[in-house]
């Protein structure tokens, strides 16, 4: 099989963009409480020097709407001069709406939290909060050419996870529910752009969680991947493993076997090189190939890397790792794997070429489409983890399909799937533990 | 017996100071988010016109240090502006440091909260914060000549209620440790002001609370009472009731019993006039009334109510009658009650006679002095609350003194307390439920 390139100069197929998950180098996000569009200015000027054409910002939602009913322009009128300043350096920008959750802190206001705590999914108060919270803040950004859209929120789905300290319990409908909610809101504001919801790992792992894989591939705009080698696969297979380098492309592959739409975009909203997973002198050269593994999946929107800036060490109780997330570091100065990225960025936007087709596809069965009660195969050290990276790593370039789709030849076809296999059919490699040269 | 009067004018013994607790009219305590002086100003120009002396103000602890290492300068530059405002108005300022709890809202910042939850009172970690917290606050305000010192926090020991949804456990000894700690850190801020700290109701009624009487009348630089008639009090007797008239003075007196030093003076922190409990055409002659008994208490330092301004009603989800606790409306006119109050401070101005000392004292045994487990009787509808509202209302002047000091000659001579009544002796008085004509 030798499956037709299609490059972007014969047929126009868009590079995937390039971008930065903004962490601002003074005060973090904390940065809102003491507004300074000189400093944001210069962070993005650095941003600009790493090659990404987007930012994607978070607002903090306490300080946004410290009171239900309070929405404080002030705090629009910032997030639009963040705005405004990236356009004058051709910088588009994707706006998370719902802080949340950041870096291991939740920013909660104080309406829903302690006496007036309430689910945060399911309760109405809650809910036609957020609403009009995010049509709001999205209606201030409807008039910028270069605001691409909401993301909601950031991992915000981790409060409805059994591991979190203060879990709002709910049903996989009432996460629906919650899902074109906070999305309409988002489209009443701004409509027409791209608005999507944005879940960690529990999405495509855990069996019992109510963000489901179908939810997350299916509702929103386009489906984003976080990828987080700390996830376990740094872990069981080490950070410089060819697993770790492939995360974000098999999460990409993953969550394109759920989709319904085969042209679905995928963005990579997320991932990053966590120390000490990934040891500092390692960080370029797992930037590099985290990227191009990922470039080798078709209509994938963008890769957003976590983060810009490196956290100042003169904040305290983040997790070690956070402070050493940047492209570039605290003062600003682009790292080796900001100019990884940089390199990676700018060989894209001048020579991408489409990725062919993967004809081989691993099937997917993890029971009920909508509950996918046995997911946790997909998580690093499954079954159907090891079967992927095993082909892949045998040069397979794996797709993944569901079972459910694997007898529809017009899927097939139009994805462009010419082989399936079922992961009992692939040798558990010898592979597995290998560390790269 | 007739006791000697002691008046202003023959031995200089100050008037007790009236003041306000300071709600900002605009943005309530989340003005700080849109620090506007100029509202301040006004503000501050309006509680003028109610005969303030002096203003306590909040600090929202999650906004002036919103990570454990970053204490916001510019939060610190707000606050001494407010004092300094204060200043230009002859306005002293208490500055209370912990927020904490305000209004039935918690505000704590992210790094105590879930993920990185950990007990408020004795985590090393979050102790020190607050420490450094503390001390960086007190020391902003140390060179400012009407800075009164800090309060602590406001009602922060509902943080270790068994009610609390989010419930920090601890012992007698760690609340007092807390609280050593707490107020060191002020005192090495600005040392030689007047550092206090304030609990609620269950310091002197729950008979599991770790802040014990003891704790509140012994610790800091007075003792600070927090009056308010829905404990149970206008419930029981009724809004218009004698006992809800005389609350604030019972507690005064209550909390005098437990001091060690009988000159210890005792500050009415809050009281306030809530509807529905206190109607809104009865709330003038409530606050006439509460601040009259309240001033035949010697040793008074203050009477400062709850609170200067109506919170906005464009404000979502306080409990209803904290919108209509105003001395003043959200637009700054004075209401029926801020007439009453400024009645009382300008007759207290001009002709303050001291108290006479309250020979008739009712002996209070809870148990264990350190620990009072059995303090529930001091309750509304405890008999020992009964009894000393009977010995009130039958014009008595009831006294509170210890089991433990009750034998002590010199204590009972300092006080003037010539007559020892137990409660079992007091007859339940057929007014329990009388309301006023």
């Amino acid at each position: 099989m030798a499956p037709q390139s299609h490059n972007t100069q014969t047929d126009s197929f868009p590079a995937p963009r390039f971008g930065v998950n903004y962490t601002p180098s003074v005060g973090w996000f904390h940065h809102w409480l003491d507004f300074n569009i000189d400093d944001v200015k210069k962070d993005l000027d650095s941003i600009v020097e790493v090659g990404a054409d987007h930012i994607r910002i978070f607002a903090l939602w306490p300080l946004v709407q410290p009171n239900r009913t309070l929405i404080r322009p002030q705090a629009l009128t910032d997030i639009r001069s963040v705005v405004d300043a990236a356009a004058e350096r051709n910088l588009d920008v994707s706006v998370d709406g719902l802080q949340g959750h950041l870096s291991s802190f939740d920013f909660l206001p104080s309406w829903v939290s302690t006496w007036h705590k309430a689910n945060l999914f399911t309760d109405d108060r809650v809910l036609s909060g957020q609403a009009e919270y995010l049509t709001k803040l999205a209606g201030a950004l409807d008039d910028r050419p270069n605001f691409l859209g909401m993301s909601l929120g950031n991992e915000f789905s981790q409060f409805a996870s059994s591991a979190h300290p203060d879990v709002s319990a709910l049903s996989i409908d009432e996460a629906e529910h919650w899902l074109r909610t906070v999305l309409t809101a988002c489209e009443t504001g701004a409509p027409g752009r791209e608005h999507q919801h944005s879940e960690y790992d529990a999405a495509w792992f855990d069996n019992n969680h109510s963000f489901t894989p179908a939810l997350a591939a299916r509702v929103g705009s386009m489906t984003t991947v976080h990828s987080w080698v700390f996830n376990g696969t740094a872990q069981k297979y080490g950070g410089t493993s060819e697993q770790s380098a492939r995360l974000a492309e098999y999460l990409i592959e993953l969550s394109r076997g759920w989709a319904v739409d085969p042209a679905r975009p995928v963005w990579l909203q997320e991932v990053g090189a966590p120390a000490p997973f990934i040891e500092s002198d390692q960080a370029a050269r797992f930037t590099e190939e985290a990227i191009n593994h990922a470039l080798d999946c078709d209509n994938l929107w963008g890769v957003t890397w976590w983060c810009s800036h490196d956290v100042s060490t003169a904040l305290a109780d983040f997790p070690s790792l956070e402070y050493s997330l940047g492209l570039l570091d605290n003062a600003r100065s682009i790292k080796p794997q900001g100019q990884a990225f940089a390199r990676a960025a700018a060989t894209a936007r001048d020579s991408y070429t489409r990725p062919a087709p993967r004809s081989t596809a691993l099937v997917l069965d993890v029971g009920d489409e909508a509950t996918a009660p046995n997911r946790s195969v997909c998580a690093p050290g499954g079954e159907f983890f090891n079967a992927w990276m095993t082909l892949a790593m045998e040069g397979e370039r794996p797709a993944v399909v569901l079972t459910s789709q694997s007898h529809d030849s017009d899927i097939l076809e139009t994805r462009g799937i010419k082989t399936l296999v079922l992961p009992s059919e692939v040798q558990r490699s010898s592979t597995e533990t290998t560390v790269l040269p």
